[in-house]
């Protein structure tokens, strides 16, 4: 690097000298963690045995992180700024580490890495090493909230960070490789959700490191005009800082970053004095250096910096090539590492004091490990916005419209605290949840028209875009720094983000086994608009299997729930919203629905999340000929139903039901927290009689949580059979078998014995089915003793 | 509607009027469907009974879909165009089908409903109506290849289908709320990846309707500029249309299609003359229509039209509002029945006859049902790729390395029917299909620059996008138009297309259904660096569950395939390129691994899909004591390993090896077409011996698939238990108890009573399996006996 400055250059020589000298401290950290596991000073000749066994981690991306990291840090000094930063490639997992451990927050966490010989010795071994830390960024690198593995959700973690901390900037890294995928492409319009008076900023860094594992990517290899004209289209005003040579880059990154953090300012202060109406260009800037950068440039005459092979380990085979070693010691000594670090070991003073002080290092930021923040919510009581029920079935209500309610006071009670938002992709409304709209707008901060919803508000709390990855990534955002949110979405299309579920599950996971990161609100499911009710939509609308792919992560992270009416859905509500660290689902319909317990009795039976439902139940005496399951509302109202159907033809057979609310007492008590003893679970469904389960998903799912009960084989599960078109909502169980009729005949068929008056019932049930089947494509509509069907006298005995 | 026209309007007064007419007939038919059960002409004034009890359906996309349809069908027949229309907003249902009822081609499909009053009745009836057609775009619906139900996947699509088809132009309709979509957003880059030479061309229609459910779309309120910028950065010349005055709306909007589709009939001709180095700024349409256009303005003093009232049924309540009834039939004459169709029921002439002729009418292309088109793939002998083994373990290769050889001669096979390609997420090479380079290029008309790897090449056909959603869109698109391909993924990202799997396997279960789709190629999965190798990349990289999310679907359409070695994995890939209509999953491995069959052995193994490996068993005489189960290469190989510890240590126990390469055998034949016999299941794994199974993913599964088995009970399943970070590919498989030592332990556990020697081998074991922790974490690499273990002797006596 040549230092020399020019009079408009940001920096002076001093600083220049400082922040390069800082990076070379940095890269060669990063450098020595992916290769070294000893001599980490080299103060002797690198040998091969100095070289870890297995060369694991992402150099190509590191030097560029290392870059901004430091960049970043001039700024927080000088302004006094409180940042984050959050890394979309984070395959570079080394370099954030290493500024961890050169910021001394490393030290402060894992109190055996610190800042001598052994601690550096550590640092280096520990990476990618069994028993050691990741390749990637993680839950175990300090300051971190994006896991790096699976890309794509960068910026919309950094906005839900930013949302409600108007005194923050998240810095956020875009990988242009991570640009190309759908979840980042589309988060860049979230500059249409954010309010620059009540958030904090988000400033994205597209780094154009130029190749993915094995090509080229996208957007480094567009015209520069193309690429403005499409980050314009974004809603930004890019700032581009191009090239490889040290001291030009240093003085040009520096000069766009004051200019997009004076700009952000300026916007803040605009919106904050209230005299800025229009959404503001917001700046950012593109990086562009080589993959790799400052790395070995050749390897066999074959080009590494600034290519695709710098991707991972740019020098392979040092451990065996004796000329791969000569490059990999060429390479590390390039950093000068006798003048970086005392012999000891330590940073030099003026490395190891070049840093924001306290929890301003945004490698201690309390942001990044939120559960420091969090704060309970203050909760109204649910049971004031219980569902009167003076008897089963007497009362009718949207279970997700009353829930509705209680949101709405969750919203105003936590207004001032500003901690507490829902997500919804387009479908807050469609899903009966619109009482919250008194509470507080639907955020909007693009064009607005005369004729639109009153309810657009720059600052409101219900986060509506239709993408289900944004809203997922603005949740996990917001959770991981402190806070709390429902994310409320059609049950089918929340596979949508499957794949965020799984690195958030995972995420929970790492963490709950680090001491130091503190737990946070869990991530609340609210699938509605659920298989039974789209039979208006159809069959691409009809899937319950999250339950089956959350069911796959770890048991003390997953609960799911399947409250059968309103007051129920309010208890498990109020739950998740208290609990932490957890994925909670919950499966509630928006469609009015027969109501069947108070709100007490629905509390009671919510902490129990399974029981008898005795006033449904004839088998207080000599216990059950059959036993009826039910877990979610529509197969709750069918089994009732059933039973009805039963009871008045064969008043001798005794039927006792089941109802199941939190899906995982169903499971051995060893193998999930939430499990049933063997003892309480065969009290419940007998040793030896025919269970009739009526579940709302795939019917494997009850299999799968029972296969180890006694009674297992006598269980007969009906459910989902991936049946399903445009029709009515009874035909859709009919089509999959979990209608009354369907069932009532299984118990029949299952009890066995039951004589002339079994067979005869049997005979007119089917006779119905198949009077339904010719009624409903004829009438467009249900029979009339289906929709007519009245609750039986049986639920008044209380 | 003014008829008037000015001399440089595109449209003379008749061709004006008969387009207009064309629409009108159309939003009559699109809006009867809607509402209408009896009196479809209007014959006599709209009575309550003519309205159906359910109203279901969407118009608010509707009337714009349609416009677009009559002006796409004036261009096909001025410059005889072969084009196909695929839609985004796929609720606007009613219009496609409209269309095709208009041109014909549905009664050629559908007898009972043609150009006669009975028909007319039905064409309503059906629409929406239990026993009657979806309320979406559908498989259903003539002309689609987009499932208009879970929005996203149009743009990609579109593409899938105008590759390897020069004549080809694709008008595909990009609704707004679509665009905010993660898939969508980012399939607009798909422009960096069509060859104007070799593929056909897209025309994306994007249609600022200006509402979803219930919120403004992002893209219709941003300005006008910001679109135009990110348009062109998208790599698109946008052309604006904008209004709601038909007259003018036609003009303006026959213009634009005019200058588009000469624009891509210049870049083509530019291209194919081998004259143009450059990638051609696409042409495009924005439409800005109001929401509802033509319907009903308002209700009860609410906007409707231009409104997100508009979004579904406008009217919700003629049938007890006489207001509404009165509205709806202003409405519907609003159009002019009596003069768009004759008494008999049929259109009048002017409109019948107004559509292309025979398959260029886009409702009857055969690329829209690309089974039609399907020719089988020359494949080469894939017996002639196997890797020799002359005994079980002599010889090591990479399973996908050897497939890659085979893949690349299919691409040489097919490289003139232009009818296979590849699809993966940067991943290729490191997944080992390298070899495939020397068949073709990897797909690329971006910018190239000097370093770059010499496969780039414009008409490649390995498509490469750092975005799942693009090749699954690509693909699917691909396949349904009628050609063949394969998806190679990393095993946990490909949870990132769950939703998109998920629809497309409710298409092929429809379709399946439908005598006049013709099936399709199969959409074959490879899933590879999966969960057991991916140590080096840590735990957000492993994840097995897309079986389990697959196993949802149908049984007809799901097939499973876990193929141990090289010469299995080529038997598997050549049955999967054969198939038709099914979703095949291979899961196999990329490292250099054990082979255990030579490529005959291999053939029949996979044929078989189960069976015993005698040549590792020892229960020849008496049958065994237990049975060891695999599913999996690494399973397979730990299997191995553990069947030597075994029998080294313990020569009088008595050991049943058996391998599953078609997991869909383990079920029962009554649920799958591939499930044994339960006498065939029993001769294999016993009624009474222990079961010890080691399972490639989530244990669960096995359970799932084998609980109605006799011997289930003793079925003690060994898989992925969410226990995983960076390190040895051994050392995830102890951590996750699936390595050779655990499952001896449990082989002795569960046969139990084995005397002095089994208690000695157990301990040997435990004490190896703390030794490895110790030895892992401290070398960083596996116990020496674990990397130098050899083939034992017992391989040998085949």
């Amino acid at each position: 690097m040549t230092i020399g400055t020019e009079p408009h250059d940001p920096l002076d020589a001093s600083e220049l000298e400082s922040l390069h000298r800082w990076w070379q401290a940095a890269n060669y950290l990063s450098a020595g963690q992916i290769y070294l596991m000893a001599n980490p000073l080299l103060r002797e000749p690198l040998r091969p045995e100095h070289i870890k066994p297995r060369l694991l981690g992402h150099w190509g991306t590191t030097p560029g992180l290392n870059f901004v990291y430091a960049h970043l840090n001039r700024a927080i000094m000088r302004r006094d700024l409180e940042m984050m930063y959050v890394i979309g490639p984070g395959h570079g997992g080394p370099g954030l580490v290493a500024a961890s451990w050169l910021e001394g927050s490393y030290a402060e966490i894992y109190p055996d890495v610190g800042h001598d010989l052994d601690g550096l010795t550590r640092l280096f071994t520990q990476f990618s090493f069994p028993g050691g830390i990741p390749s990637h960024v993680a839950p175990e690198t300090p300051g971190s909230i994006n896991e790096g593995g699976e890309l794509g959700y960068s910026l919309a973690h950094a906005y839900g960070a930013a949302f409600d901390n108007p005194g923050l900037t998240v810095a956020c890294v875009v990988g242009d490789g991570e640009a190309e995928t759908g979840a980042l492409a589309t988060s860049w319009h979230s500059t249409k959700f954010v309010d620059p008076a009540r958030d904090g900023a988000v400033l994205p860094i597209l780094h154009l490191n130029g190749f993915k594992i094995a090509s080229p990517t996208v957007l480094a290899r567009i015209p520069e005009e193309e690429l403005r004209s499409l980050l314009r289209g974004y809603g930004h005003e890019p700032r581009f800082v191009i090239g490889d040579e040290p001291t030009a880059m240093h003085q040009s990154f520096a000069s766009a970053l004051d200019d997009c953090l004076d700009d952000i300012a300026e916007f803040q202060d605009r919106a904050r004095r209230r005299n800025t109406p229009d959404r503001p260009r917001w700046p950012m800037i593109v990086l562009r250096t080589p993959k790799g950068w400052t790395g070995p440039p050749t390897l066999h005459g074959k080009r590494v910096v600034g290519s695709w092979r710098a991707h991972q380990v740019p020098l392979p085979g040092p451990r065996t090539d004796p000329e791969q070693l000569r490059q990999l010691e060429d390479w590390l000594r390039s950093y000068g590492p006798e003048v970086l670090f005392e012999p000891g070991g330590a940073p030099i003073p003026e490395i190891r004091e070049l840093h924001p002080v306290g929890s301003r290092r945004m490698s201690a930021s309390p942001h990044a490990n939120g559960g420091l923040l969090l704060r309970a919510l203050r909760l109204p009581d649910f049971r004031e916005y219980g569902v009167a029920v003076d008897r089963p079935g007497a009362t009718t209500a949207s279970a997700t419209g009353v829930l509705g309610e209680f949101l709405r006071d969750v919203l105003r009670s936590n207004a001032e605290e500003g901690s507490f938002r829902l997500f919804s992709p387009d479908e807050n409304n469609s899903n009966r949840l619109g009482a919250v709209l008194d509470a507080t707008g639907r955020n909007w901060n693009a064009v607005r028209e005369p004729e639109d919803d009153a309810a657009l508000a720059v600052d409101g709390r219900l986060m509506e875009m239709l993408s289900e990855h944004t809203c997922q990534g603005w949740l996990e955002g917001y959770l991981l720094t402190g806070r709390h949110g429902l994310f409320s979405c059609y049950e089918a299309f929340v596979h949508i983000v499957d794949s965020m579920f799984n690195q958030h599950a995972k995420w929970l996971k790492v963490t709950r086994e680090l001491p130091w990161r503190r737990p946070i609100a869990s991530l609340n499911y609210l699938l509605t608009s659920h298989v039974w009710r789209q039979d208006h939509n159809g069959f691409t609308h009809q899937d319950p299997g999250f339950i089956d792919h959350v069911m796959n992560k770890k048991a003390e992270i997953v609960r799911v729930y399947l409250p059968p009416d309103a007051n129920t859905l309010l208890s498990v509500t109020d739950h998740c919203l208290r609990s932490k660290d957890y994925v909670n689902v919950i499966v509630a319909g928006k469609q009015p629905e027969a109501q069947y317990l108070d709100i007490e009795a629905a509390a009671t039976h919510c902490t129990k999340g399974i029981g008898v439902w005795e006033w449904a139940s004839n088998d207080a005496e000599g216990g059950p000929d059959a036993v009826l399951g039910c877990a979610g509302d529509v197969p709750t109202s069918e089994v009732l139903a059933a039973v009805d159907l039963l009871r008045t033809r064969l008043p001798e057979l005794r039927l006792r039901v089941i109802n199941v609310v939190d899906l995982m007492r169903l499971q051995d008590e060893r193998q999930h927290p939430h499990g049933l003893s063997d003892i309480a679970f065969d009290s419940l469904f007998t040793t030896d009689r025919p269970v009739i389960f009526a579940y709302h998903g795939y019917p494997w799912l009850i299999h799968r949580l029972t296969y180890r009960r006694a009674n297992h084989e006598n269980f007969h599960v009906h459910g989902y059979n991936e049946e399903g078109t445009t029709t009515t909502p009874f035909d859709m169980c009919v089509l999959n078998k979990i209608d009354r009729y369907h069932l009532a005949i299984d118990v029949i068929d299952r009890v066995g014995g039951l004589g002339a008056a079994a067979d005869y019932a049997r005979q007119e049930f089917q006779d119905t089915l198949i009077r339904h089947r010719r009624y409903v494509t004829t009438h467009g509509e249900d029979l009339p003793e289906v929709r007519d069907w009245s609750w039986p006298s049986w639920n008044n005995r209380s």
